[in-house]
């Protein structure tokens, strides 16, 4: 047993020696005390008010991107999320309008001031994305494709980056290490629930990883309710969750006719839902903005 | 392919039969409408107002309740909790000190007019047990231990129920109809947390389950933040995400000197600790009592 | 550093005196070198040769239990399964004939020489149970029911320990400590599949389980291949898998008309299908009897 | 209900579709009866014998590699594994000697006469990657980056792939479904265990997803015991399960020296453990070569 502590005085040094890793970290709260703010064209994400973004699972059109936008914008909100690119199960599901989408994207953002987002899934458009869109997001199911997020950390626009589908919180946090080990610092973390034994939802909304999050780095943290749940009825009382434990974003989809959506219709709210959700929302006095 | 459709149709006769059935479960919303109410000697739970239930993990001594229960006392809370039969993972571990456990709780609820709540973990115990605590609480591990279920569900006092560790919202709503088919409807249901992959926390608090309980279920719906996460840096942004989803109860441990306790000694409150948790949730506007 | 040294110095301390525990687990190899053999009537547990433990789910008659030994018996087969107090998620399913099934059991044992196995759920059964039959089951749902299984480790009739629905190696070990060191050591570990997101079986057949629970245990380790996939298609070459990996004995279940089977019709093999699934075992070369 | 009796006859309508959607999925047993047999230079996988797929975790240098590829070649193995690219989850850990990499394992194939196998991980080295290596391996992390399944799906060469994380067998034939809609058909699916809440393994090596690959689709299906363990002493049983259980080929690692490995140092075999590996699968009669 005197063998055996100094084979635990060795691992003590080594775990000595781990910590100054993790210290290290460009993304850490040990490496950075302040809190990091993203700033989207006037809208800030960390600062301690509370934002939402929203918008349609996947751009199907102008006409359908327009009037969402439109309804935030008479709500004061400008942080639209659109999917172009869609990463789909199977190759024979919708794949998304690619570069037209964040065309259409590009074309409401600058008749409505808006500030979209929308989801790259190749290293080679990553480029090209950022002449059109103001926040590159990249998905649950990249959230380990390496040469994507190394790429991502090489360009010079706010990254929001999800959580991979049964990622611990210690790969989401290196995840988003290769982005700012890139030199890209702008990143913004999303929670989107994990994937477990459950399935009376979607996913399971792992609503502590919040404010763990929030400790252990100096970026903001966001919490999708859309795909955590997967289901229109929880989106109001998981929003008010999120954003009663500190979250600095919630993301909804919104769609002007789930019902014809060409993804995710069972689970996006319609306008009237949408102007519901935020009313509520606002007179929880949860929501502070 | 004919065929097909009359195997659906027969399936679908099916299938309302089991809607029939669910509709037939006592504790479902579908046969009762308005919310069940617990009283608990005037303490209400379920009626909007929002409660604390607070105590150490194990009793360990009359003055180590005693001292809890003064500090809860002096806050204007009654609702206490505390181990007597503890469920351990070893046969080596502390296992409480059983019926001497029970004594000191009820001594010190007549001392100070507190509401005592204990797990019992025997069938044989469910009786003796009503003489001295007001609320029978059943352990995750026994969530579907059936001829607890069915003993508890045949005296005349308030059950706590808590999850099973990996129990599906489906199979925790059946454990409660297990208890209110034998007579016993004044069941509070309790999240606690779920076993996933993921180990920042103890276990994965399933804050989702909490609304969908409400829907389902006309039962009161807690959430145990203390063996959802196991750490004490987490008890108060989940309490507040858990007060803000709509939970009736928020229960969470508090020792006199965690260091030295003989169960879950790392995710404990001393005292101080839990008097700046009751003033940061009353200070964050999220707790209505 | 230095401190975080002597911490260091402090916790390995902490770990040798575990470590000791664990070496004190009377069910641990590091405790007894050899095989725990346990006999059956004759037919012996963990010795090298390996079993299979067959039987209907539930026992629900007489005709039924009879025909199903009797196929076994003219095979050369001696381990009766049948489920007489069947632990079911809604109290208003099929919950088991009760004592008259073990009577059933019993008086099918008596005519056929056929060594009987069934669920007991409740510690006040345990004693009346040992009357009726040659192996107690403690069943998924009840492995940290630890006053059950204290009452199974002070009576003198072998026990069959299922995994639990999610508990961990170490804690299904622990489990069968609670019953060792109540005095009885012939127990015999099942791993039973367990609860993880993916549905496309019942549970997850957790294989690797069964060479570790032989190194760190002396224990006969079974595998029930009809609970872990749920699915009859899955029935032989899971068994296949088991017997390669070196389990003492299979489980799987067999019923003379599955589909009419009041509990798991889905699953159950009948006499024909028994018989191939035998012979298909037998000609693979993997099963050593 | 009448209503819902029309609602389940479109609901029917819908599946009737959905299946037929599954019968034209390439990669299904529907679509074709016959197994796939992918041919490596001479080497079949899936035509009935078995093969062992063995090699460093990382190449780390042309040596290292050799001295592999020697021992297995005196042993008549020819499938030599080696990462090149290596995805790891922090930016800070050896990331593969890259392009290097794959001109080591070239070097080697032509002076050993081995066939290679290497993880690619961005659609543009696909192409290049060509020129060097016999085998494209997609692995976990990658399961659902579709461009690079979209990439590989373009060339000519077999592509081996993993299965994500926490993929469901049905994403996982989905992904399969990417690769080969492009017109790439000579591909391998490897089950390397699932994420689940056990944590004595690394991973829990599902193996019943073997037989429900080999019924679903007609590909060659690979149990990698490595990464579903993590644990050296697990390589053997395990192996022996993936044979009896029908796969097509077993991969596990192989280094000179795993002490002082770069990546998985406490998993891989060295080259007396691989010919112990060797030689007890042999005599185990399991193993059909």
């Amino acid at each position: 047993t005197v063998q055996h502590l100094f084979k635990q005085i060795f691992k003590a040094s080594l775990e000595i020696q781990e910590d100054d890793n993790r210290k290290a970290l460009l993304v850490s709260r040990k490496k950075k005390q302040e809190d990091t703010i993203v700033d989207l064209k006037g809208e800030t994400i960390g600062d301690g008010n509370q934002r939402l973004i929203l918008g349609p699972c996947s751009v199907e059109s102008y006409e359908q991107v327009y009037e969402v936008a439109k309804a935030m914008k008479a709500q004061g909100l400008k942080l639209l999320r659109g999917g172009a690119f869609k990463p789909r199960t199977s190759p024979y599901d919708f794949q998304g309008l690619g570069k037209e989408g964040l065309e259409i994207l590009k074309r409401v953002a600058d008749e409505l001031d808006m500030v979209v987002i929308s989801e790259i899934v190749s290293p080679k458009d990553v480029e090209m994305a950022t002449e059109y869109i103001d926040v590159i997001q990249i998905g649950a199911r990249n959230m380990q494709n390496f040469e994507l997020l190394k790429e991502v950390g090489k360009v010079d626009k706010p990254v929001l980056l999800k959580r991979g589908l049964s990622a611990t919180i210690d790969e989401f946090i290196n995840a988003a290490e290769y982005i700012s080990s890139e030199g890209n610092s702008n990143i913004m973390l999303c929670e989107r629930g994990i994937r477990t034994y459950e399935k009376a939802t979607r996913n399971t909304l792992d609503i502590s990883a919040v404010p763990i999050l929030k400790q252990e780095t100096h970026l903001p943290v966001l919490v999708d309710v859309t795909h955590s749940t997967g289901r229109r009825d929880l989106l109001l009382p998981t929003a008010k969750a999120a954003l009663a434990i500190g979250a600095d974003a919630v993301m909804a989809e919104v769609h002007p006719d789930p019902a014809v959506a060409l993804s995710d219709s069972a689970q996006q709210m319609n306008i009237p839902q949408f102007q519901d959700f935020l009313t509520s929302l606002r007179d929880s006095g949860l929501y502070k903005y």
